[in-house]
């Protein structure tokens, strides 16, 4: 049986690493270590082949092989959300078959370069909708990698206009207001309910949680924090939330140095048993060995603090 | 007596240089000049501390001394439209108030890099008329330079929402389908005419003449062509315009290069006697010995050109 | 037998489109007329795949076969190169292997967005050559696409470093003084010689060739008159060049608009027969009724000057 | 007497915010109150008129009037850096002619927009340093907001090149390898010495400090947290400098939401009773009512937390 996201969807949906070996080819040990090493954090759902993940760094078949071995390997226990960005509506269309017919949740799409007035965004987006059919879809909100910028107008128009549109990735920055308001915004008489997760590493999460988001989809490292910080938001403890949090938030911090964070949060995994290797395709960022030293201590001081904390 | 533009102003709006003197001050005698050569041409207007040109690099008070010369000179024979772009609306509404109670027809505004939503250059836009009262403004759409795209609907609330906002500057590109649309969308019942020029160096003039522009606002350094080729779409000798036209293409483009066209242009209105020296402040784009020897060939060629169309 | 670029290519190289029927699907019978076509005009070269073509909207395995497909065509008769441009180097290494295999005289390749300082960009460019082996490489200097900026330097250094680094595509702009230095500082004591071919839809191809380019890199649709504008050049017939050169200049023009260039382009193939269909995969460039009309209105006229100047 | 920055000038330069009064007119009251505050922080010197200031919104004369008032408030006991970035040379050096002889300590020079390739920045600062003299200069590499990529090789070559340039204030994000680099390969027997502050609103500022930055040029609105953190790093107690550093960072993270962090910043000092009003010029952010509930509920959170630590 497939899970899939609609409208009411909350909780964390982890965006997950590709794992390679020191190699560069797919590991797929390491895969299946990841797959669980997530859902025994209690992550709601997981997300692959994401915008800032290394999708675009592999072969058209080397994706579907590991977006179907992940599938496999959840086997229906959470929704996967599989991002289909891609140039050509043909392309998308044809991943996004291949991976709902494997059993994906849904699929996440991103503006292309170019869309760069909200009448280009919406005609766009509607061709997107035409060629998806009725598959759910996360829209992502990433104006910083997609050089687009999407006004509320734009987000509650296509929570309107399209059935299939029932989340929302937001990523603007800053933007907290924004989320402020299309969470006022939406699940109104005119305009249906959205799912927001929210993105950009989550350096605002509490703030987010606070103003109305239903969760988190970013790919944090410890995602124990994220699906934690998440829970006692629901459950009322704001300050404990909070607490927690902040103890975590100079290692969030680090791991959201853009390009470089891919490496770090790799390496994290790699010292906490998930991956075999923190292997990045090339070109892609690599860690100094301060950078090895200056993970090391963040990593000692947060321990150190957890137990404070606890 | 004051000349102004408004919603039917047509013609050609010639951009003025800003004359330096060689060590960089500022050339009243060739900007007595320049004002008279444009005006012998037949422009019906003149533009001065355009966005391209070399406001930033004058201090205030400079600028301010300059646009009073011109104002003086031109003695309201045709209105001068004045550019007040500016990152505070303080400095903006300052400036657009000395240049209107010293003569000016009117002001231009391109929207501040960051604008990048509709809504957010609504409001933008909102606020500008508010702080400039009932000056005329020509609103100028110039995405390659501002980064900020406009959609036609946003336009068109412009005209409709602003009584102010009585023309556009069109130089999006490519920008014909959206000049058509522009053009066809305002003077109705619901949106007010728009007075329509264009920029872009004129290397579509032709094209945006017949549909339906009406003049041009650019600098090019022959402009009894540009004040010709309207003069002739407007009096229906369509073929006639754009065989004078094509016949200055090789010059159009080639002082259509950004960032060297002006000293280009410079250069010209120097050879042909207007500027004393073409001088660009620092730092500035400058011809090298192999583009003054370019430019010697392609005008001789015009000249040959000239001569076989006569 | 393969035919492969090396430093001493000249002539020109047509950049082809890909032709597609009405439902979007390869046109294999158009690919042969369009190759045929090239070929009889005369051209010296031939690239597919390119960064502005719709390589990016088709399937791996599909750009493949198109690949495959024009190199049995052309059958060695003139070199044939591929843009391998990838955001990871192995999907790049792969397709470079694929199509040299099959016959390929060579490949082009661009900056990733991000190479943005000169040291990256060279670190870049020395992973690419060792991933690429010895298949030659045309290097793309292309900034208003790539968002990287290039310095003359940088190219002297990729030049010299690098063996296999033997075409310069220079589409830089405004890049005639590039082009003048870049000719100057190559084929010295220090940097050997590289073949430049100018793209920029030839809008200063005479300007460029004055100034020692190799030749031409682009996709206008009037091929024969690329060639007659170098070949002339070739033979001492400045003036006769630019004549010829400057009665096209007013549809080179209109072709040069980015995006819709396109599908003007694959228009123009289509009424001249080459094509069954001017289908763009969607999101993509859609003429207008009334771009139709200008167009027929363009060619018209050219028709017209041609008959003046025979 | 004058205290001016060089090459071994560290501690934390404080960038002040330019006060205004609700009607947006320059405060001079709360001026001489913040001048006075941030003394009596500790800050080893002040920066004004900065990048991401209000600057580019006040009238020259006024900017002028508001550097001239703090300098005389300063009266030399702490160096005071004033940024002059300006589009053109004539305008820059003009203001840093005035400030210098005011009593400044030097002046803060960002790259232009365009400057996109080593060889053309290299070549705008060797004209900058031309126009300014003997002016002691801190060079601004941030290109998040000035699209100027700048690498090591090139900063080395300005600490090499220029007598004048004895400070980088680094912004580069992520830019903690180019911090550890600039910081190994000046000093040595080819390059002099730099005196390297940071910005980026202090995020990694242990990091930085740890990896040898001299100290920090940014603006939070608790200067005692940045003068402590540098100080404790420099006693030797660097986890003691994390711990302090630590609890601010929630604060911190907040503040540097970009753009509205210039609101934020303004309204903690408004709070802390140094400013009379947190006005932002227009176009400009504002606060929301959530926002400002946000923003009581992180201080009184920080609050909490520094008793924890005492």
């Amino acid at each position: 049986m497939t899970a899939t996201i609609d409208r009411t969807t909350d909780g964390v949906y982890i965006i997950a690493a590709t794992p390679f070996a020191e190699d560069g080819s797919l590991d797929i040990a390491s895969t299946d270590r990841m797959v669980d090493f997530y859902l025994e954090t209690g992550v709601s759902g997981m997300t692959i082949l994401g915008i800032m993940g290394e999708a675009p760094k592999m072969a058209a078949d080397e994706a579907q092989r590991f977006a179907r071995h992940v599938l496999d390997r959840v086997a229906g226990r959470v929704p996967v959300v599989v991002g289909v960005s891609a140039a050509g509506l043909d392309n998308m269309a044809r991943l996004a078959k291949t991976v709902m017919d494997a059993g994906a949740g849904g699929v996440m799409v991103a503006p292309q370069p170019g869309m760069a007035t909200e009448a280009k965004l919406r005609a766009y987006m509607a061709q997107v909708c035409d060629a998806l059919g009725d598959t759910p879809i996360c829209f992502q909100d990433y104006p910083q990698t997609t050089g687009v910028q999407v006004s509320v107008e734009t987000i509650l128009g296509l929570a309107r206009d399209h059935d299939q549109v029932v989340m929302l990735k937001h990523e603007d920055w800053p933007g907290l207001t924004k989320l402020s308001r299309v969470r006022a915004e939406t699940g109104t008489a005119d305009v249906p309910r959205l799912s927001i997760l929210t993105g950009n590493s989550a350096l605002f999460l509490p703030q987010e949680m606070q103003r109305g988001a239903d969760g988190a989809m970013t790919g944090f490292a410890y995602p124990e924090m994220l699906v934690q910080v998440v829970a006692r938001h629901k459950a009322g403890d704001v300050d404990g939330a909070e607490d927690l949090f902040d103890a975590y938030l100079p290692l969030v911090r680090y791991e959201q140095q853009l390009g470089l964070g891919l490496a770090i949060r790799k390496e994290v995994l790699r010292r906490r048993g998930v991956l075999a290797s923190a292997t990045v395709r090339a070109p892609g960022p690599a860690m100094t060995s301060r950078d090895h030293e200056e993970l090391t201590r963040l990593v000692a001081r947060l321990e150190k603090r957890l137990e404070e904390l606890a």
